[in-house]
């Protein structure tokens, strides 16, 4: 990438919706790409449809039928993408980059049967590598694959992601660069926390962690792919310049910050069975009708009782809250439970690093903070490289910007 | 069709842009497909995409590069249809009628690499015979095909047309029904001779005639197509019932019509060359500059001179009328002709008729009615079923209307 003769990489570079929402947008993007190549490096990018364009093509598609057959909900969406990377191969072409756009039938990229939400199950890489050979630039689409049986298939949303990190892996590509309409991995949503930070490099753990809990910047599977193949991945705005977020493995001759950053989400609500006989097969005897009625659970604690009873906490998403809640009073009176309590006014703010596991005291001073500045926690739980408390949601934007100080993010960007 | 038990049929039909406009018109077509199915007959249905995507999906492309790579332009061209093929399956299952879509790599229907202007090659109908075994009704996208190295490909404007045809054939279907918004072939244009009235039957021939001289009801080639592969083609409409207008083989068993129809064409411009010099080659020293010059010539005549020199006539489009006429006046020079005139404000008129083969008279029968009328004639040209003659442009509705008349046009229905 510099004038000192690095050598020639080949890099996935993925271009999401907003990056290929109008024809002076594809006309950027194609610039960038063209920027890329000019520096010597072999590129293969993947692209999304226009913003809106994947919608409105399910808005048609449901206006016949809302419970329609997946397989033609699939040949509908993936039309999007198609006209994209026709769009930019002529963008390229206009820019004198040699460019050929391929559908995912065309790579192809097989995937389960699975429609609306398929799995990529194998890429043949040939003529993509056959075309960064010849210095052809390959415009891929996101989103899409060919099922078994030769009927288009989509992975379901932010599915483009995923095709860069899988096209990323099959290639054995150098790196897979996600650009997108921020610059990077923060510290905490700047809009909660303007101290917030962009990271220069987080591991793929905390950042699963962290997408999952609300940051959405990447599609969590992506993040997983990307880990499991090991393909280094880069978070970079198409519209500003700058090295944004590399997401890699875990470095060991690098000193661990204590903690990446700070997710929250406001969705959840939170339900309480108290006096629970303390027996064996009493979670399951709770959360199997809940899983039963399709509703998912977030954050699961049980305490432990004193008397052969215990109370039993957990989250759902906050619409699923009266359902939940109607349903566990039901399973609170077979079960002889003393009473049911809920609250829909709650949030769950968490700290993710992988530094945790070496450091001990992370979880005493996000308590003690939390303490000073007045928020009563009602719900912990911990995993290898997070803590999460549930807090009360007016105490939201206080708690984050306290474990942010606390933890001093805002400072570590001299370093 | 009826309650006699008349065996079941294989159709194909096919359905265009204006028919697959809204998705209320693609649930009304969905109804038809299903009134047809019900009726025990085998379906195939062929789509256009919704009315004006085509051309919007190339505005887009060409905004990029007017004259980009043809194979981009197909990419994104032929997601239109893949479209409707989704919709038009998914309101078939709606009405309970098992359906299933196929785009044209998906049947396959492979064709030439002639991007924008592809040439079926080659269809394989085995996917589509077992769904119409199984009882599911196969939609497949019009205008498109694969290929010769797996890239998409589309058929040209009304390419959806020989798709059909071209369906029918692979399959040896019993009828090709093309749903249009017009009811079928009429003896000329109703808003010139408000009398022209809807043909039952017409030949193969009759067909090429009148559409490769204006009357754009069917793409030509779809119909070059089904003469050449024998199927059977119903013109009619998607929103009136009724029996539309048969495009079949000559039937011997059945008299003749005199005149099948009256065409016209106003986009023609006349170019004379008087006084050439007559000699071998003279033809081809004058046509060939125009040729070069890629301007199409539609009607050419040449009237044998006495004294060693002949007048030259041939017909344009209009729009090419200025370029040929400044061409023609250098090309006289060269061959030290006499003079050059020429006319912009010319129409031509042909009746069509395969009964002209067995009926003499037919030529002087329309050329006495033109001269009661006192419109002059400026240029014939016949061929084996079809009179062709230039008049001014002043007397176009009067030639139609006298000539529909003389030949009882508006009559027959009776019979």
């Amino acid at each position: 990438m510099d004038k000192d003769g690095i050598a020639m990489a080949l890099i996935v570079q993925k271009y999401g919706g907003t990056s290929m929402g109008s024809i002076e947008r594809i006309e950027h993007v194609a610039r960038k790409v063209a920027s890329w190549k000019q520096q010597g490096h072999a590129l293969v990018v993947v692209v999304s449809a226009m913003s809106g364009e994947t919608d409105r093509l399910l808005k048609l598609a449901k206006s016949i039928d809302p419970r329609g057959n997946g397989r033609e909900f699939d040949q509908i969406a993936a039309t999007g993408e198609q006209v994209t990377i026709g769009l930019l191969a002529l963008a390229l072409q206009k820019l004198g980059v040699p460019s050929r756009s391929y559908t995912g039938w065309q790579v192809p990229i097989h995937t389960d049967d699975a429609y609306m939400k398929a799995r990529i199950q194998k890429i043949e890489p040939e003529r993509l590598l056959a075309d960064c050979k010849a210095g052809i630039v390959p415009v891929v689409a996101g989103f899409q694959g060919l099922g078994p049986d030769g009927s288009v298939t989509t992975l379901g949303r932010g599915g483009s992601d995923t095709t860069g990190v899988a096209l990323a892996a099959a290639l054995k590509a150098d790196e897979c660069q996600i650009y997108t309409d921020v610059d990077g991995v923060y510290t905490t949503d700047p809009r909660v926390e303007p101290k917030a930070r962009r990271l220069d490099k987080i591991t793929f753990e905390e950042m699963l962690e962290l997408a999952s809990l609300g940051s959405k910047v990447l599609q969590i599977r992506s993040v997983e792919f990307a880990g499991k193949y090991k393909v280094p991945l880069r978070v970079l705005s198409t519209f500003v310049e700058g090295p944004g977020t590399l997401i890699t493995l875990e470095d060991t001759q690098m000193e661990e910050p204590l903690i990446s950053g700070i997710a929250f989400n406001r969705d959840e609500a939170q339900i309480t069975i108290t006096g629970v006989p303390d027996r064996p097969g009493i979670a399951a005897a709770i959360l199997g009708p809940v899983g039963d009625a399709n509703i998912e659970v977030d954050m699961i604690v049980q305490n432990v009782g004193g008397d052969g009873h215990t109370d039993f906490t957990f989250t759902v998403h906050r619409n699923d809250y009266e359902r939940t809640l109607e349903l566990t009073r039901r399973i609170a009176a077979e079960l002889a439970a003393k009473g049911v309590s809920g609250a829909a006014d709650i949030v769950k703010v968490s700290l993710v690093g992988v530094g945790m596991r070496s450091h001990a005291g992370v979880a005493s001073k996000m308590f003690k903070s939390l303490a000073a500045a007045g928020i009563n926690i009602r719900m912990i739980s911990t995993s290898e490289i997070k803590i999460s408390v549930v807090v009360d949601e007016m105490y939201l934007e206080l708690a984050v910007r306290t474990l942010h100080k606390a933890f001093g993010l805002e400072e570590r960007q001299a370093a």
